[in-house]
């Protein structure tokens, strides 16, 4: 133990890595979702190489996914009718030793040492294990793990044992495994049906050191190829045996390793999947995958992570000086968003990345509300390759708008293949906002990027369909006023209101947005079908656009009539009962003044345009008093709103609360993935919060103020291809461009220009007033080092 | 056929029975519904004897219900999830007949006449068959039956068969047949594995001419027991065999009957269920109510229920001359109503009485609101029955109040046994009014009975509770209003929406209701732990009631905000996209100025005392313009408002879709069971439509007018056990009471006394000015005795 372990529940405190030490069967599950390994295209959770003990076992194929019936004891016009589920596909990770006959078993035996790594840096998953066996045979297990930023199909593991104490004969088992039985949380015996024994073999090869399976999904009729080969180092001779079955291939290697000797195997995999390609084409595309990653081989496959490692902190590390636990926690969360979205190419960024099975794989608004802001100022190719999926699935998201009603597109609340999935329509089908998110950040990337290409191909085809969706979704009333009425804000615990603030102002920016590029590129205006009078519609729209505003209170009502409804009863309210979700009904929910996660306060944050200083102080002070933030969406908004309106030490608060959600499992959910929107949220926190930067109307800017608690803090951007650093301090804040042409940026309402010549500009003073409240014990947890403890376990 | 023979569709017109000749298999399912016989405990659907061909068989015991579970994709606290499920029991209508080995079925040989008619008089339906067989054998089948209304667990059937050319062998097999195959309209696997073979047999004996079936259902475990005995006269001698199994007891009876010989047999059946009983015991009650029908004997039988029509008549008829169509529609309707609640003594009057499955048998607020008001004022015990049936219930509306954070008691939107069965809370549990229409009902039958019992041992308490639960849903504002917020109305068209005007009308009067029975009984408040304290929190927040108005147009919205919502595009409504339910998601149709049913109008109704006379004539045109009229429980509230308004000829219009939407199957669903709250719409739209009945505040009052197309319209009531009887011609209505005390009255506002003397009092002329206008297409039919056909099939 370092001295710098701050952080409660296992894992050690350290800059660039997260490490855990000790066997722990209990928090196995939470620690496979932290220790996952993800490309975009492949993901592996943190599973031990023996596959047990074991919480969840996980290997996923972005994209993969089995179809299920959704059940409705009353069903309704356009309710869809098929769920999506991802899929654990076949297990690659395995390797299984028996050490004299003796399985390696760390719930039997004693671990004189057990220590897991996820290395920032290196973008692997280390392992070191002592494992004395029940007969006291001792060896060393080291293993490292890997799945490739840049051979997307690959995966592989480096997997020694050394004999610590005498000669020994090590049998190793490497397989493939295929319809692993999995533990499932669902209630549902359809989904429960969907998940047991989800594939169906239908090849199986093996010879000398490598094997292939070939499966697919029973419903969804998906197919997928998985391969393995391996290289085998070991001092003296091996016996080896390979065998593959419809659900199992695999290599057998028995060898006796001498006292001081090592035998060391090193396992290549490699994944494809396609609804399209034939059995002999996908085996072929996946034994091709293995071929090239045989020849970089391990040294080179580890080299070539390291390099894109190093390319990407390069862009966006974020360092905060004095307190290593949140530099920790903005670390690993950058890491995990990277892992999620950097080779998704073409494919969803789930709710949880692909870091375990919760929201049974499926994507929501949570990628372009949060997590594409993040990409889209770090890699931003990440950030377009999302925005590509949405496009791959305009003609689904066409359909569903037919089928409401409405013109141009409504984008699913959540999906794996763009599809509707959501059974409760109150909560999903009616929070259209998606659709303005989707539009929100291509507008964000296209302005970050000034990709061309991807305007024409597919930004404006996004915003045009969109904008479509919300004229026909919209009316004006007698008096002329736009209005968007029954619909579902961001917060769940209000739904299908009349003229939710967020949605109409993020609606008006869809629409102007969709004009905009209309009148920029006549050419794609025309190939899009939009005229002057369509064009001038939504103006109209937007122009029109219903902003409800109480003069009596001075604030924003969430949506029409969130004011008059009745308060939420916090002091009758037990800590025990939330998230108050299951513990009393939507409908007492609904009536109420009780907001489950950010849905003004977001506008305030990405419609800050729209609102006043003022406002944006009256409107925050009241909503904090109302929202217990049940949801993992809330704090990184809140920690960018309270730093914006001056509250620093609040915003520090949520800060840590967003960036440790998933360390310290603060919605006791991890076993099920990350939280990427609350990964996103630490980012948000930092460079939105205390860097202040806003993008509205194309034009970046800042507004940066340290709180007390850190010594300074220091983050890096890409925008238009200019790689650049903020670095704040108390007084005064320090930008200067590390590579690219100079910017025009924006310091606290002054504009300047930043070049490779650093520009220091002070920090003017503010006066936030008296804090706000939050409800009765939902206010976040203050961090001090002896208290580090009590905030993780409060806030369950 | 006579000249009366106005109707379409088979029924011939007459203004005592509904008659339907010759045979049309296509038409067996809404026949069956129609030709229903119940006593509210048991109900026999209209098959015929040898079972087959058939639409629906249904033999059903009101309360008797197996449960299943509700599936969700996605579930939330509080969500019911137990479904119930009425169940086909054991049938003991199957008469089967052998003509010399030829089984009689309708589908083959040649039927020279068929004749089934159900008498309003005698209760009875009968039935007249000439068949020749398909080797040219002729026999004359005629049988009555009936559901006794004197001798509740009692049915019997007289079924006679004389050989018409010739000597015939003639064998006839009399059945209890249990776990009848039925074809059912669910969608749902586990709503259909819960009514295949819902019955497992625990008894079964047959000795003599007598057998009894003892069943339970496999779920909800209830028991219940069906026995037969038979009494045979015959010419010659006979042979029988009686037999017994789990599902089957049949006795075979086989005779030679010569030509001019005649076969007779009686069949006594006799039906009990109870959820505590053991079988011995249930076995036992059947038998013993075999024995005293034995003893009354079919003559007695049939004397006994004559005798019971002839009194109900004597209070209840209504008599309407110039559309004989209309005469019987009416009086099929009342017949219906009394079969629903006669002897249901503390059960539910289901929303399709005992006469179909549909609605899976649950009852609604059909009941409190359609269906009580008549039996209230014509058959006030079944009236007192029925609520005794939801007090019945407390238990379970005050854990479902709990549940849902509420004091008192929240009953439920659909139910057999009292649970809420809803399975989406939007319009269901949200649906809060059906609380405070069983509270309405309960002051209905009070003030119509001066029930002192049923105040102290029923009464009382509902309204308490009742109250409570609306001074827990509720909330003063900021204003010192009291608000009922994110609650459903009446209308299905429309969901968890602010202060509904009929919701919070009808509160009010819940609340006031609640603290008047308190006040005058202060022995009852003390019993139910009423104080003065929570009295004056009751009156408060009666007082502060938000009732919202639209000054600029005028206009009462049906909920806040309703009257900003878009208008439905009815000019791109095409006719068979009606239901729009089918054809148009929720969301659309909730965030629309598109009414399903009356609601507001209702409240123009009920409420009437809280609008003034212009206001309910502007309200009126509003929602006709925007009321569809997909729900059977919306014609016979816009012919009262039409009629009170002065828009003589619409309401005889909506009075006739009304009574006629059963005879006309106007919604194509009377397969499955009779509206029974449109067929109390046809009573409303004669005696609270034409009549003008009010009852606000307990002082009874009318308002006659007359279409033109009627020379007059008589109808009697009962109220404060005086009969009385209200003549309606064109220019005066004459009162005089039958029986009884004399009653003040009110006639168009003045108040008289009327006695057995008859009373004429003249009728004031209206203007109504313009006729309001209907959504495109949704106008009622204009009834011609050439259009009636028209009528029929255009509104499906």
């Amino acid at each position: 133990m370092t001295d710098l372990n701050l952080t409660a529940r296992g894992y050690e405190c350290s800059p660039w890595e997260l490490r855990w030490r000790g066997m722990d069967v209990d928090a196995l599950q939470r620690t496979e979702s932290a220790f996952a390994l993800s490309n975009g295209h492949i993901g592996l959770r943190g599973t031990l190489e023996e596959a047990e003990p074991r919480g969840l076992p996980g290997t996923y194929l972005n994209g993969f996914y089995e179809q299920h019936e959704l059940p409705y004891a009353e069903g309704g016009y356009g309710y869809p009718e098929a769920g999506q589920t991802v899929v654990n596909v076949t297990d690659g990770k395995v390797i299984r030793l028996l050490v004299e006959d003796e399985p390696l078993d760390m719930r039997y035996g004693v671990a004189s040492e057990h220590d897991r790594v996820l290395d920032f840096r290196t973008g692997t998953l280390r392992r070191t294990t002592e494992w004395s066996s029940p007969t006291g045979r001792r060896v060393r297990v080291t293993t490292e793990r890997l799945v490739s930023f840049t051979q997307r199909a690959i995966a592989a593991i480096r997997y020694e044992v050394e004999p610590l104490d005498e000669d020994l004969q090590l049998v190793v088992q490497s397989d493939l495994l295929a319809n692993e039985p999995v533990e499932s949380d669902t209630h549902d015996p359809r989904v429960a049906a969907a998940l047991d024994s989800p594939l169906v073999g239908e090849f199986c090869h093996a010879a000398d050191y490598e094997a292939v399976l070939v499966h697919r999904t029973r419903v969804s009729g998906l197919r997928m190829a998985a391969a393995m080969d391996h290289h085998i180092e070991v001092d003296d001779g091996i016996s080896t045996r390979i065998h593959a079955e419809d659900d199992l291939a695999r290599l057998t290697v028995a060898v006796d390793v001498p006292k001081g000797g090592r035998l060391r195997i090193t396992k290549y995999l490699a994944y494809g999947w396609s609804a399209q390609r034939s059995v002999p084409a996908l085996r072929a595309q996946a034994e091709a995958a293995l071929g090239g990653a045989r020849k970089t081989g391990w040294d080179g496959l580890v080299e070539e992570q390291q390099q894109f490692l190093d390319d990407f902190w390069a862009t966006s590390d974020i360092e905060i000086e004095g307190d290593p636990e949140l530099q920790q926690a903005v670390r690993f969360a950058l890491f995990h968003l990277l892992q999620a979205g950097a080779r998704g190419e073409s494919r969803a960024i789930p709710g949880k990345g692909l870091t375990g099975p919760g929201y049974d794989g499926h994507a929501f608004w949570d990628t372009e509300t949060f997590v594409l802001p993040v990409l889209t100022y770090t890699t931003p190719d990440a950030a377009r390759d999302a925005l590509r999926w949405r496009h791959s699935t305009l003609d689904k998201a066409r359909e569903r708008a037919t089928q409401l009603g409405l013109h141009g597109a409504a984008f699913p609340w959540r999906s794996i293949n763009g599809a509707e999935c959501s059974a409760y329509w109150p909560a999903g089908t009616a929070a259209f906002h998606v659709s303005a998110d989707i539009s929100d950040a291509v507008v964000r990337y296209l302005n970050a990027t000034g990709d061309d290409d991807f305007e024409r191909l597919h930004g404006a085809e996004l915003l045009v369909e969109t904008a479509r969706m919300w004229a026909s979704l919209g009316h004006f009333d007698r008096h002329g006023k736009f209005r968007i009425d029954g619909v579902t804000g961001p917060d769940e615990y209000s739904a299908v209101a009349d003229n939710n603030i967020y949605t109409n102002l993020m609606a008006r920016r869809n629409l102007l947005a969709a004009a905009e590029v209309c009148t920029r590129r006549p050419d794609l205006a025309r190939e899009l079908g939009a005229d002057t009078t369509e064009l001038d519609t939504w103006r109209a729209a937007a122009d029109a656009m219903v902003v409800p505003y109480d003069r009596e209170l001075g604030i924003h009502p969430q949506s029409e009539g969130f004011l008059e409804h009745d308060e939420w009863d916090y002091a009758a309210t037990e800590p025990d009962f939330y998230p108050l979700l299951l513990n009393f009904p939507y409908f007492d929910l609904y009536r109420k003044q009780v907001v489950k996660q950010a849905d003004l306060v977001l506008a305030l944050h990405l419609c800050g345009d729209s609102f006043s200083p003022d406002e944006k102080a009256r409107d925050f002070a009241y909503y904090e008093a109302r929202t217990v933030r049940d949801s993992s969406l809330s704090a990184g908004t809140q920690a960018v709103i309270a730093a914006e309106v001056g509250h620093l030490d609040l915003a520090y608060d949520y800060l840590a609360e967003a960036a440790l959600t998933d360390l310290h499992d603060v919605h006791n959910n991890v076993r099920n993935g990350l939280h990427m929107a609350s990964l996103a949220g630490a980012w948000q926190g930092a460079v939105a919060g205390f860097g202040g930067l806003r993008d509205h109307g194309g034009q970046l800017s800042f507004a940066p103020r340290l709180p007390r608690q850190l010594g300074s803090l220091k983050f890096r951007l890409a925008f238009r291809g200019t790689r650049f650093q903020v670095e704040i301090t108390h007084d005064e804040a320090t930008y200067h461009v590390l590579e690219g042409e100079p910017l025009e940026l924006v310091h606290h309402g002054e504009r300047f220009t930043v070049t490779e010549t650093p520009v220091k500009l002070p920090i003017p003073a503010i006066d936030p007033g008296p804090a706000p409240h939050q409800p009765l014990g939902r206010n976040p947890m203050r961090r001090t080092p002896d208290r580090v403890r009590q905030f993780a376990t409060q806030q369950k």
